[in-house]
């Protein structure tokens, strides 16, 4: 067909985080602008990652976006900020070289799979928006760094500017108002410290509590606690973990990444009308991290949660045995474990004494597991959705 | 029998009292000096109280304490301590009246009794020591009043402070070192706002969790929100709950009941290792409470949490049949409603709509309901149990 060699491709694969200094609270609700800076760790996209084509044509007379199959709205205002920004970037190359095509000018097709499951509950806006906009980006041949593609990612889900980055991702809240240096950088490569692996407990689907952007306004109009973590605890814990990342010191990472799970939740809790995301599954995922390190003598797991009941346990390769062991050992019947990392892990002999009230409530509130750990940033492919 | 003529007797009732602003670190463990102040509302001694019969004989060969029929061990500091501190007042009245028997040189024998179940993990400490301290007091036909006593409770169990006084009690963190002005006060008696009604909804024993002695003193060494909490919230709070009991403004005491305890729960969430008091079915509980108040179209109805699952919900009388109906409406099987005022309250025709989960969780874990209301202070009683 002739449409056919109008249209131009570009594809991208781009990967889930899982922030260890938790983003929670905007300071500018319009451009996604945080009370806090933010740090995370960015999950190997074998296992998680967003697959997205982003194509252009003159003969698609308008945007259009498909996740899964299903097409989405985009009339809002955070993905259309994205397409503003990148056709904006796309003019300027367009001007200084005067026989590239004028792709700014033609309608977009972005076309979006998840290689996970959405009712998972695990957070895929970061993913969804990082792969939208490196796919665009690919498209039109911008010349943009990472960290400057993070400032336009930023505005379509704040998480997703860490996502543009492997390894171990820093977002600064920034101080401009226009937003400007609110942008993600590279705190280190996955091949800094490439042996961090990560367990995730998905709880059984429940119905839904309060969405993220609607909890963390809550929080910052009405919790008296929460300024105190944004103004003083995190800033201290930022500069901590950035030492625990360099260093590749795990205990320090596991405590700072325990402590601000806590901190986070408390901060919740403390919002009017109180935000309850973890339930009992996720306290008996936190007892049984407790029983792992106690019976190891020491810090060899961290657990951190989102806004949800899902559990993410970090640890080092070395401690995969033990570790993700015993939780094949009390949950090997979940689906999960098949998988060829899942596989590989041997379900512990023995398991922590006296867990038997939280080894029953993880049994019944985990409906899958997810095992993978520390990986790159986005990836360009050929493999095109459309 | 001849031993009997010697034995000298008093006996007392003192009810139990349940926080509004909590009572949560100490700044000395050894004499319960707390890091902020506190308000509580004591609760009715017709449906929670307890008995206590102090008797001394110079046949007492030595002090000893029965709670339930069981014998306690009395030899801990802060049991050791209100008696020193007793005897020490009444050597003073003996001092000064000659002809007043040495009772402080005879063994005290206490026989205790709670008339609710010890299991229900309601705050029995408090009353206990009140009771203790009222007791002997009376034995000893001490001049002192209840906020002199209050000090000597105080040095048993922090929160038995409270239970010397009826109605809307205050404990004054004070400034110290020695405890001399940490002390109880009366914010205003029960005749002062008679209609405030408590229904306690009690959950099924689980594993006790942290005990708050133990759980207290972690948080003030480990959570970094914790200091936000005693130096700028609860003093503001106290002063505004303060405000809200004596206008008998429902609406100030409920916001201030429910954002207090919410704040407490944070604090236990953000040390390290977590605490965690309420369960998936204290947070339906919460959930139910704002229900109510969203269908009432006005806040009728506080919840409030102490270190445990169970639930205090705080109404107004005039609220009963909304409120506690509606608890019976939906825990109308539990055990507790056959009670004088169980049977006065009707079962609500109308329940918050869509709260089907809150209302399975509510059901699968309360054990059983108390239904009761603000109360006096101790009260002397010639009935002895012993």
């Amino acid at each position: 067909m002739a449409e056919q060699q109008d249209i131009h491709r570009a594809s991208t694969f781009a990967p889930v985080n899982i922030a260890v200094i938790k983003y929670w609270g905007k300071r500018d609700t319009k451009l996604n602008l945080p009370t806090n800076s933010s740090l995370s760790v960015t999950l190997s996209q074998d296992d998680l990652r967003t697959h997205t084509t982003a194509s252009c044509s003159l003969s698609f007379t308008k945007d259009t976006l498909t996740l899964n199959g299903e097409d989405q709205d985009i009339s809002g205002a955070r993905t259309q900020a994205c397409f503003k920004e990148l056709r904006k970037l796309r003019r300027s190359v367009e001007a200084e070289d005067t026989s590239a095509a004028k792709l700014s000018a033609m309608g977009l097709r972005i076309v979006s799979e998840n290689n996970f499951p959405t009712a998972a509950g695990l957070a895929s806006s970061a993913a969804g928006f990082a792969a939208l906009v490196r796919s665009i980006a690919n498209l039109y041949a911008l010349p943009s760094t990472p960290t400057e593609l993070s400032r336009i990612a930023r505005q379509g889900s704040g998480s997703a500017c860490r996502s543009l980055f492997g390894g171990y991702a820093g977002w600064h809240q920034g101080s401009q108002n226009d937003g400007s240096d609110s942008v993600a950088y590279e705190v280190a490569p996955a091949s800094h410290w490439p042996d961090m692996r990560a367990l995730i407990l998905v709880a059984s689907a429940e119905k839904k509590g309060v969405s993220s952007t609607a909890g963390m306004q809550q929080t910052v109009a009405t919790s008296a606690l929460f300024q105190r973590r944004v103004e003083v605890i995190v800033p201290e814990r930022m500069a901590a973990m950035e030492k625990a990342v360099k260093e590749k010191d795990f205990a320090a990472f596991a405590q700072l990444t325990t402590r601000d799970s806590n901190s986070f939740h408390a901060c919740c809790a403390d919002t009017d009308p109180p935000i309850f995301y973890m339930n009992d599954t996720s306290r008996a995922a936190v007892r049984m991290c407790e029983a792992i390190n106690a019976q190891a003598g020491s810090t060899i797991c961290a657990y951190t949660f989102d806004a949800g009941p899902n559990a993410v346990i970090y640890y080092l390769a070395a401690n995969e045995a033990t570790v993700a062991g015993t939780f094949k050992a009390l949950l090997g019947t979940k689906t999960g474990w098949e998988s060829e990392k899942g596989k590989a892990v041997e379900a512990a002999q023995e398991v922590p004494q006296g867990m038997e009230v939280a080894a029953e409530l993880l049994d019944k509130g985990v409906s899958r597991i997810i095992l993978t750990g520390v990986g790159d940033g986005p990836r360009r492919t050929d493999e095109h959705l459309c």
